[in-house]
């Protein structure tokens, strides 16, 4: 199993249990010099030992995108399968499954304007109905004998009980709320949002970017996670919060790993979406200055 | 694994899961003559190499009551863990978890009067605190590391990932709801409701109802599984809703092996809650009349 070390917990925990269960190895794909994680390293780890290759699309901290055509393309010439963490990128971009051609790309509801609690598995037909599911209840079965079972065919066999209805109704309209403003648009807003916000962040004395600059990449996410010399990024994100009625998340943001590989335990992050803009980017700009001027006058 | 042939398939399907993995054997306790889960077949299937018993506390179709205590206590002697399956009671009586003494206890909100997607495991503290989580994810970890991760203390350890937080508000207002009634005066109102259901249902030719009379139970859930001779149990739902504006379900009500045991397919039910009036018992039993000369009459 070939990972990342930029994976969100979320895409590492399920398979530490499979490894767990399967004497599977977990191995994990560091980050290049521009915090960007290794695309020649992973191509490096394929072999006809690989399984699957777990990655991320867009990542949550870094801001960084990697090539997934590409690695799918190398993952199935071994005969490796790809899940793809789309978490981040289904939100903020057009994203062509056909195209990306992953077998498998999931993505969470509440990241793109919908209710909590519900996301989606887009997976190729042939693979899920050769599955097993690991769920049992009602709706998934077809029939139900004393030692065995029979099931539906996806995706009904992996939808254990009665459904979320509520939650997946709100999806929908979330995603009908997207597409409405186009997610192209939504795409180049943000390109142009993000690339603000690192630059504005950058001018402010001793703060850190983690992850790509933009012009070094193809493209980098609306958000900047980063640290300020000598002050905690949670105290930095209370003050933004109580002095300036800014939000903004600080800690490991589910990645541990990540975290560790760059040297720190936690981070502050700004984050940002279409509905945002550049007059709300200055203002954090300035609630930021003026917080780091509020904590470290104190020391 | 002991289990009742009254069991829903929710609490078949994922013991067949532990069962294929494990090894381990699953009993089914058959229904005596009066078509409730005999007991005593149960507590002779009990021995020291007993895992796991799983109840349901009343039945979806049959509307009779285990007595939870009394196999709890035979159960426990023998080292084996209970589960209760207590969707069907939860709603509709009060269920007082420590009383019982379950090493389990499971409900789903949907069936009382909450939100779908959503429901409750009740569990002892210390046998929570030894189980390893089955899903992986955010907010139910400690620490993450590349090749194995820690666990946060239960309940967050079983619930990976972010939440359902409407569904868990909405739980929590139907609980208030509910309460707000009184369980107690629920069960006293429906317990006449059920009983009128039962004898009115009785009254009509050609009709067998399934599980125990009322006056041969100690509690019987106000609710009626039955067939009507020569008539299939989904055209009776259908032309009562159609014709009638009446929501009965027809079907094996996910539970296909109570079913086969009682040498039907399917099977039509009608189910009431603490809303529902003798006067919509009334025009239930006028309308099924109807229906059943509207069906016999086109043959």
């Amino acid at each position: 199993i070939i990972l990342t070390v930029a994976e969100h917990h979320s895409a590492i925990v399920p398979w530490q249990f499979v490894s767990q269960k399967t004497g599977a190895v977990l191995k994990y794909v560091g980050l290049t010099k521009e915090e960007v994680p290794d695309i020649e390293q992973l191509k490096g780890l394929l072999s006809s030992k690989t399984k699957i290759v777990v990655v991320h699309h867009v990542s949550n901290v870094l801001g960084s995108m990697l090539p997934i055509e590409e690695v799918v393309s190398c993952a199935n010439k071994v005969g490796a399968k790809v899940l793809v963490d789309a978490c981040q990128s289904v939100p903020h971009m057009p994203v062509d499954v056909q195209k990306l051609g992953a077998d498998f790309l999931v993505a969470s509801s509440h990241k793109m304007c919908g209710p909590t609690g519900v996301g989606f598995l887009h997976g190729k037909f042939e693979i899920l109905s050769s599955m097993e599911p690991f769920l049992g209840g009602g709706e998934m079965i077809a029939d139900v004998f004393e030692d065995k079972s029979t099931y539906a065919e996806p995706p009904s066999r992996f939808e254990a009980g009665t459904p979320a209805i509520g939650e997946a109704i709100g999806l929908g309209v979330a995603i009908d709320y997207l597409s409405h403003f186009g997610m192209q648009r939504i795409h180049e807003y943000e390109k142009v949002l993000g690339s603000y916000l690192y630059e504005s962040l950058l001018s402010v004395p001793n703060v850190r970017i983690y992850g790509p600059a933009p012009s070094a990449s193809d493209h980098r996410a609306p958000l900047c996670s980063f640290n300020v010399e000598n002050v905690h990024p949670t105290d930095i994100a209370e003050i933004l919060d109580l002095q300036h009625g800014i939000a903004i998340r600080s800690g490991h943001h589910c990645a541990q790993i990540l975290h560790r590989t760059l040297g720190i335990n936690a981070s502050a992050r700004a984050s940002l979406h279409f509905y945002n803009t550049k007059e709300e980017v200055d203002a954090f700009i300035h609630g930021l200055k003026a917080t780091i001027d509020f904590l470290t006058s104190h020391h």
